[in-house]
Parts: structure tokens; C-alpha cells; sequence
């Protein structure tokens, strides 16, 4: 039998799947499980987004153009206008959700070996296109302790070899929360210049920001235009992850000029879905601010209710819709299969998302977990009872 | 300004792509261009796969699974029993289009350095998903004069190294739209067991073949099972390229197993284009008959007007919708770009694809373009008249 490639090997496993198996297991038996663990958001898509897909009249449901649609990519550019980031449709390759766009980011900017600098805990999939891309995720440690925030420069700079190819941060955080300050961005800028390396930074949770935050996109820096490349994506923004379109956005022209050629090997991003896509550029500013609403009221619900429990310490999130958990546990591993396979209150378990595979320094992150804010407020509330009493029955 | 990376320097551009700006100043100076040089049909997509778009009752557009719905691929599997393909759900993952099929199978069997054994000439963007992974594409030449059959086992055996990981081939073919026979896929099988390779068949053309002959899939040669891994798309078959829908297919558990864990990286294919590629399925058999019956129509009418001119020679075809055709030029790049800004006739004009892209062996196909029928034939006709009066002035 012929032999599957090495990097096939080390290609990593969801976090997430290793459990799916006891969450099934779960519910065979009758128990409800809540799920704290999965990134998909409950949130309605916005109607003006389907409704322009039941009224498409396609007879010939033809290739796009590979870099999307010149319209749609002029309304991107308005959308980002909006923002106070000034770009041009030429400047933006329209992707098959933000997941294509940092591999065409990976494959851009860096060849087998060549390294990257990623504040962990991060984005378990970052690891996937790394490993498939064949480069090498350096990961810089930030603390629960300092709620995630960017780690001090002069880590980074211990980190700087002549591999170095580029730095990436999620922002607002995906598992953390965190949202980077405008000055933790100009200290990035700084950086970055000084070694002549690329900042990326995944903004697909750029619309999620709590108690009056601002988001600051990298893209609004003066003079880190030939540096910065945004991953961006309307899964989140309209509860839309099923179209599967994002982009990669650069004034960097060679950057985009390269990208262009990973994705005409790929021909085209998905037609329905960008006619869902820039019809949701439509949506009106009350659904954001209902959802935004929504989103900080459970994130209030869920942290106070955490913060109640003994020996359980949390990251405060900023943005986004996640947080990392402390919980007096050795294994958070264990402990969440645990959760599945034995543990039940008046029916009910929980399913978290263990921290460890959003780490990429081995041993790090093994008593915390992540949790998801995408379930009502009373299944939040339940969920932390449940999690509550689940520990004081483990570490008994 | 930092550098992009070698690989993005060698990620080839579509062979066409330089014609564009030359094709876009004819239309601008008023010719009317035929374009023989795209792979998108003009076919109409079939009702029932738009219409289940537009009756689509979805409220929050969430990520499907991983490996694409379980209904869809049992409904796969159907589709195969019914061309003798006898594989289960479990052996098929969903993918965004044929294309990402490839770049999974790619990186499922190869690491960088190792070497893929393509018959040339071969679809062009097999070099990108290539170079994208890092792996290197040894050609093995097939000529107009065999009509692209196989090359002989001795020649394959003679590129065997070490790095040998896979042999690709795309049956039937673009450019080619040569059908290997079952002793050909035979010969393969030997050939791939005897040095523990995997074949992997890119079959997105299966359904198009002519006067009356079948394809035979590597999924029916037994005890290939461990080796054989398949390539499909629904772009062609339901003229549906911009869904963005194909799937893996392999019986080899490592495989599939391992292809899964580059597609959690980007977590799933497209929704909405997953409903229409569910409900094509549905597509009625006369829709297919009136196809095959038009492009078979095509094909002849092409092939019997090329073959009237004078020093041209066609590969004839068996399958797909393109043809090689061998000018008596000695550079069909510069022959393709002289058309558009030089040549009309009654304010007519050709696109043509030079072939030279099309092989990874520098130099060859330098005198021959690709063509695909995906036009209706009068435009076909008119299109060989203005090719063959070109010809006569460019030559002169
Ligand atoms: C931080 C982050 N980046 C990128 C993605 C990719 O999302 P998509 O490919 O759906 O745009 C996700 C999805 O969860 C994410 O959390
Ligand atoms: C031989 C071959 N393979 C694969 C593809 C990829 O098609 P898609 O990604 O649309 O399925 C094409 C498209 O033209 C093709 O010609």
C-alpha cells in the first residue's frame, strides 16, 4: 500500500473532533448537550442575503471571475470606506471564506520553512494551512493573566530569525476575545518595519466589539501598506459561514498579484454565494445593532456566571464572540470527554472545546478551555450551573 | 518591502490570461470575438438544481459538514453504483469544486520534492496546485500523432525515481479529449502496484464521450482499491462550474482519512452550492442525451471543417469538449495574440488557447492551441473559416 505524505501525517486533527464521538455517545443514551464549543452562530442571516439567492434568474450557473465579481468588489471597497480603510476593488481577491485567504496569505509570502510568529493561544487552523503550506508556526505565549493582550515587543523580537517571514494575529481573538489597541498595532507596525516582514491579520470578527470598543484594522495604518494583508470574511458578520466567501486585502501589489495566481489555479469562488454576499453588503444597521446587542448581553451573562464559579478564572473578551476558561483541572482534555461520557445534570451536559490545540507550545493551555457565545442566555446560564457542579464532581 | 515568496514567484499564470488585455481591446475597437479557448459551457444548467436554490427554506446559512452532507454523498454513491462504481459515503469528501479535490489528493500523497508523473499534455492548472504544494510535475509526452494515448509503459518506468509518489491523469482529457481504454487503465493498474504508486484520475469529463464508446473508471479496476484515488466535479457534468462543488473519492481509508483533515482546515464546502449539486442528481436523463448529442454534433462539425485546412492537424476526440490542433506556425502564442489585435474578417475574430501551457516540457506544443466546443455550431463554423483565412495571411 503506498504510503501517505508526511505532511498528511502531521496535518492536525480539529480539536474539537476527538470528542465528537462522546458528544454522540451523549445523546444516544438521552442527555441534552449544550454546546459551548463550535463557532457557528444561532444568529439569523439577513434576509435581504437569502431572499437574493431564491430571486437569482441563472440559466447558466457559470465560472466567476477569479478574483470575484469587479461589482462586488467595489462594494467591498465602500463597505471598507465605511470603516475608514481606504482600498480599491484592485486591492481585494474575493476567497472562498477567510479559510482560502490565509492560504493564499501562507503561500504568498512564505516558502517550506519559513516561519511565521503567532500570538497563541490562536486559531487551531492556523496550524492546518501552516502544516499544509509546510511552514513553521512559531507561536509567542500571551496570558490569561494579561487577558491576551499582545506580548511584549521584545519577545517578539527573540523570536526574529532570518526565516521570519511574517507575523499573524487574529483581531479581534478568536479563541481569546481580545481586541488589539490601536497603539499594540502601531508597535506592530514598528516592528514589522524594522525587520521588513509582512503583518497579516485576520479581521473576520472585526464587526464584534463590546462596551463602545472600536476596532482598529491594520489596513488603517499609514505607511504599513506594503506590510499588511487582511484576511477577512462574511461568515461571522451576517451568520452566513455556509456561503463560504471571505478576502484577502492588500495595497501591496505584488502581493495581490501573486495571490491571484493561487486562486485562477482554483478558477473561481462560489457564484451563489457571492450573490448572497454582496446582497448582505444591504443589510440594515438595526440588524447589527441587535446582534451586536444580542452578542454583548450574553457575553455579560456568561462572564459574570463564570466568574461566580470557585478556582475558575476567565479572559475578559473585547471582541469576538469566544472566551478562555481557567478551570481548576489538570486536563482539560479529559475533563471535557469526561463532561460527555458521565456526567449529566437533570439531563443536561456540556461540550467545551478543550484550550490545548489552540496552543501550538506543547503543555500549554491543558486547564483551559474555550467557550463559545452563540447559544441563548438561559442555555449560557444553565451551561455554567452545569459546569459548576461538574467540577466540584470531578475534583472530588 | 518585504519579498514574496519563491513559490508565489513560480506559480505559473492561466496560459490565457496574457491574451485578456488583447481580447478586451478588440471588443474595445469594435470586432466581435469567438472565443474557442474557454471550458465554460453554454449549456443551460439543469431546472432542477436553480430551482432548489430558489426554494431554498434556509434561515441561518451554517456550515455543512466537513466532508459535505451525509444525505449528498450517499446520493455520490448512488450516482457511481449506477456507472459500476461500487463505493460508499464513507469513501467520498465533498470538496469546493474539482479543483480543491486536487490540491487535497496533492497534499494527502505528497511532500515537498516528491514527484507526480502527468501524461502531457495535461490540464494547465495541475502545475499550480503542483507548485502550491511544493511537488514537482514530471511530464511524460503523449503526441498528436498516437492522439494522446498512453505512452508506453517503458517510458513511465523510466521516469520512476525514488520521489515517485503518484501518476495523474485526467480522463478523458483536456486538452486532449483522449478516452484511455480499459487495457490502458490495465496497463496503469500493473504499473502503479508494481512500484506501490497511487493513480489518481481526474474524471471530472466522465459523462462526455462519443460514438458510443464508455469510460472506464479506476474505481472499477479490482484490487486498485488502495491505490486508486478519483477526481470529480459537477462543473461540467450539470454545466454548473461557478456551484464550486466536486468530491474525493478513494476506498483507501488512510486517504480519505487524511484528505479529511485538510478539509477541517477550511471546515466546509459551500451550502447553497451543495443544494443544487444534491438536487442535479435529480436531472432527468434526456437533459444528459441532449448534451452528449450536442457537443457530439460540435465535435463533428469541428473536426470535419479543421481537417479541411491546409497543413493543420487534429487530435481527435473522444471525450470532453476540447481538441489539440497543430498549426503550421512555429509559435501558436505569438499566432493567438496576432489574431486578436490583428485579424478580422467581416469583423470577426478568434480566441484561441496556446497550447505551450498545456505541457510541462519546455518547448513543446509551441505550434498547437487547444480548442473547446462549447460553442453552438455555426459559431464553430465561422470560427475554422476565420482560423483557416488567418492562417493564409499570417503565413504570408
Ligand atoms: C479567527 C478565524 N479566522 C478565520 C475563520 C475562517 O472562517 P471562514 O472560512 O468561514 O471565513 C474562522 C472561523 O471560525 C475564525 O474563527
Ligand atoms: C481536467 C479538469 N480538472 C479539473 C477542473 C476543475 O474544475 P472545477 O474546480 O470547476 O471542478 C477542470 C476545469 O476546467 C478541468 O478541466
Amino acid at each position: 500500500m503506498p504510503s501517505i505524505s508526511e505532511k498528511g501525517l502531521r496535518m492536525p486533527a480539529s480539536p474539537i473532533r476527538k470528542l465528537v464521538p462522546y458528544a454522540e455517545a451523549a445523546k444516544k443514551r438521552g442527555a441534552h448537550v449544550i454546546h459551548l464549543n463550535i463557532g457557528q452562530p444561532d444568529i439569523k442571516t439577513p434576509k435581504v442575503a437569502l431572499d437574493a439567492v431564491k430571486n437569482h434568474t441563472i440559466e447558466v450557473l457559470a465560472y466567476s471571475m477569479t478574483e470575484g465579481s469587479e461589482v462586488y468588489r467595489q462594494k467591498i471597497a465602500a463597505y471598507y470606506a465605511k470603516n475608514d480603510i481606504n482600498v480599491s476593488s484592485d486591492d481585494i481577491i474575493v476567497t472562498t471564506g477567510g479559510s482560502e485567504a490565509l492560504s493564499f496569505a501562507m503561500g504568498t509570502i512564505m516558502d517550506a520553512d519559513d516561519e511565521i510568529i503567532i500570538p497563541e493561544p490562536f486559531y487551531a487552523n492556523y496550524n492546518g494551512f501552516a502544516t499544509a503550506s509546510g511552514v513553521k508556526v512559531v507561536p509567542i505565549v500571551s496570558t490569561i493573566e494579561n487577558n491576551f493582550s499582545l506580548p511584549p515587543i521584545a519577545d517578539f523580537e527573540k523570536l526574529i530569525s532570518p526565516k521570519t517571514k511574517a507575523i499573524l494575529i487574529c483581531n479581534p481573538g478568536n479563541p481569546t476575545g481580545y481586541l488589539y489597541s490601536k497603539s499594540e498595532i502601531q508597535q506592530l507596525t514598528d516592528l514589522v518595519k524594522k525587520h521588513n516582514l509582512f503583518l497579516v491579520a485576520d479581521e473576520v470578527y472585526r464587526e464584534f466589539t463590546y462596551e463602545g470598543r472600536e476596532h482598529y484594522s491594520i489596513l488603517q495604518e499609514i505607511g504599513l501598506e506594503e506590510h499588511a494583508i487582511v484576511v477577512d470574511s462574511v461568515s461571522k458578520r451576517y451568520s452566513m459561514c455556509g456561503a463560504r466567501i471571505g478576502c484577502l486585502v492588500s495595497k501591496n501589489k505584488e502581493v495581490v498579484q501573486t495571490a491571484l495566481k493561487f486562486a485562477q489555479a482554483r478558477l473561481s469562488p462560489p457564484t451563489f454565494a457571492q450573490i448572497a454576499s454582496e446582497a448582505a453588503l444591504e443589510t440594515p444597521q438595526e440588524y447589527f445593532d441587535d446582534v451586536i446587542k444580542e452578542y454583548a448581553d450574553r457575553r455579560n451573562t456568561l462572564i459574570s456566571e463564570l466568574q461566580k464559579l470557585d478556582g475558575v478564572k476567565v479572559g475578559i473578551p473585547q471582541g469576538a464572540f469566544y472566551c478562555v476558561v481557567e478551570l481548576p483541572v489538570s486536563n482539560s482534555d479529559d475533563f471535557a470527554q469526561w463532561l460527555l461520557e458521565k456526567f449529566e445534570m437533570d439531563g443536561n451536559t456540556v461540550m467545551v472545546a478543550p484550550a490545548a490545540g489552540f496552543y501550538a507550545s506543547k503543555g500549554l493551555g491543558g486547564n483551559q478551555i474555550r467557550i463559545a457565545y452563540v447559544l441563548e442566555k438561559e442555555q449560557l446560564v444553565k451551561a455554567v450551573q452545569i459546569l459548576g457542579e461538574a467540577l466540584k464532581v470531578y475534583n472530588s
